[in-house]
């Protein structure tokens, strides 16, 4: 499994990002892969996860810190092989989810470690629809936003791995989605493909008179992943007592939009709930996810969508171009093959 | 009953209020008492409320109509007393609760008319903390805020009959309950005589900072009668899994006031549940809560206050003085004696 030439390839944050990261605010380096002791083992990294909300780990610039600091490892989520193991419970060619950070070799004590089931789906998916973010979909639309059959589901970023989620279980249940997307090829795939009743392209000048048509019945479960005027425009067409997820693992880049004053008198005259999620109270849930979600990835009546590039030293201009919206599908980059 | 020389003084609204209100938006004229047809009976005002939530009605100016028209009857609720009926279910000399508008006779054919008992507490508090703004603070308190002993409640507006229900139910049920009021009077009010644990001054420069003193495990369940600089400010400092109420009642002439995007954020970092509230939901509630808080009214463990003004000629002096928030207390005309 190793030889002399094997080296850690490691990304690095070489500083904190002024406003949307430039890929000049990342380094990398080269180190020796490290060598499990009693009860660890080492992992390489198959797929890392690219996701908005590492950018909160960033800090704004010299002003603000975050919790990562100039030449730390850039955090980060993957999809790995173990390679050599001293820890009872894995083995050498297993697959598992684990907090890798952005390089090619991992040293884990089998903390904070799922493993992954490539009977289920593609290892890929444990980063994407059958991992957190589909979590975040999952257990938010069904458990928080309740949908009952016929009534109308709208979300945004509809063709990310939380909104195929939102959509495609609301269709399943026979809801009634409606998408928000930032492109007519995104809003065309949400319909085509993923079944969504109809899907809005939230750039367009007449976006809120197109919300209004699409929601004769007003929304009824509204989904955010985009905050600002997105949200707005959903929180003035919420029917009676609707409920609106907002969720945390899209839209953290994007908080700083304010809500107007106007949103909180439909808040009240809907009596609407407004419910924050953040996937990690929902881990319980992730097997029962994994199982309904993944019988219907087999069965080909849910379908997803993943942005890939080849290489670590891709990501950093990846994330980059996730964090302006340019990603169609979960971002992820292949850091090494499936199989050895 | 009557005489030759009754008449009927109403106050009408003369034109749509720019802004606050100001008295010379009003206008009066004197009508004949009508006489009830039959199924219909006639009342006398006794109480007139004034309710922030009425501004809604007016419009805003030249600019945007509003529900009622100029030379139209001002929109309103009193606690008045049968004189004639018709009526097979209401006898004169009976107290009822109805939408009578700024006038001193209503006729009604009984529709949302409902039986004021004298025996309870005095007839005024049917508008006040065993009417509408009382049911608000019960009902939203206990089936939304669902606060459990010892967990720390805030009411903004603490002092009106919204807020002192919130905070007076909260420490009976042995939460903490938290003020939040416009002047040093109002806040020594709420912790001497209405029981708060704490009552801050929101006008004080380092009132932020005070919330999170009187809050050091944080807020649990946020009840907002204010909006704007106030909402951030206690948003800022849920606990994990707050509960927030937002009150159509008291806020209605302040939702101007845009909520900024770190609000949103803290909302998903606590996992909150923000929900609207609008007191006709809770109807069916009304005969517990009156029951309930009647009898600690009755025993003096729940106390409230009223800022009245007599006669309705002094009626749009004192609904302009209370959408300035210089009433002290639920805001009442009163229009004629509790007994003839």
């Amino acid at each position: 499994m190793r030889d002399a030439g094997d080296r850690n390839l490691r990304i690095l944050l070489a500083r904190a990002p002024e406003g949307v990261p430039v890929p000049e605010d990342f380094s990398s380096d080269v180190t020796a892969i490290p060598t499990p002791g009693p009860g660890q083992f080492l992992a390489r990294t198959v797929y890392l996860a690219l996701d908005p909300h590492q950018r909160t780990a960033l800090g704004q610039g010299a002003e603000r810190a975050g919790r990562l600091r100039a030449g730390e490892v850039m955090l980060g989520e993957s999809a790995a092989q173990v390679t050599e193991s001293r820890h009872p419970d894995y083995r050498p060619g297993e697959y598992v989810w684990l907090r890798s950070g952005w390089q090619q070799f991992t040293l884990s004590s089998g903390q904070e470690v799922r493993k992954i089931d490539p009977a289920v789906a593609p290892i890929s998916t444990a980063l994407g629809v059958l991992g957190l973010p589909g979590l975040t979909g999952y257990a938010g639309l069904l458990y928080l936003g309740q949908p009952k059959p016929g009534e109308t589901v709208v979300v945004s970023a509809a063709t990310g791995a939380v909104g195929c989620t939102v959509g495609q279980v609301a269709r399943l249940i026979s809801a009634r989605p409606i998408g928000i997307a930032g492109s007519a090829e995104k809003c065309d795939y949400a319909v085509r493909e993923l079944g969504f009743a109809a899907c809005l392209n939230h750039r367009q000048a007449d976006f809120a008179a197109q919300l209004s048509r699409a929601c004769p019945e007003g929304i009824h479960v509204y989904f955010d992943n985009a905050g600002g005027a997105v949200l707005e425009a959903a929180l003035a067409r919420l029917a009676t007592h609707a409920r609106v997820i907002l969720c945390g693992m899209a839209s953290a880049y994007n908080l700083g939009a304010p809500v107007g004053g106007a949103s909180l008198a439909a808040i009240i005259a809907a009596r609407a709930t407004l419910m924050g999620i953040l996937a990690e109270d929902y881990l319980p849930y992730l097997p029962e996810q994994v199982r309904v979600v993944g019988g219907w990835i087999r069965s080909g009546q849910f379908r997803y969508r993943e942005d890939l590039v080849e290489g670590l030293h891709a990501a950093p201009a990846a994330f980059c171009r996730l964090l302006r919206g340019q990603n169609f599908g979960k971002a992820l980059v292949r850091v090494g093959p499936e199989h050895l």
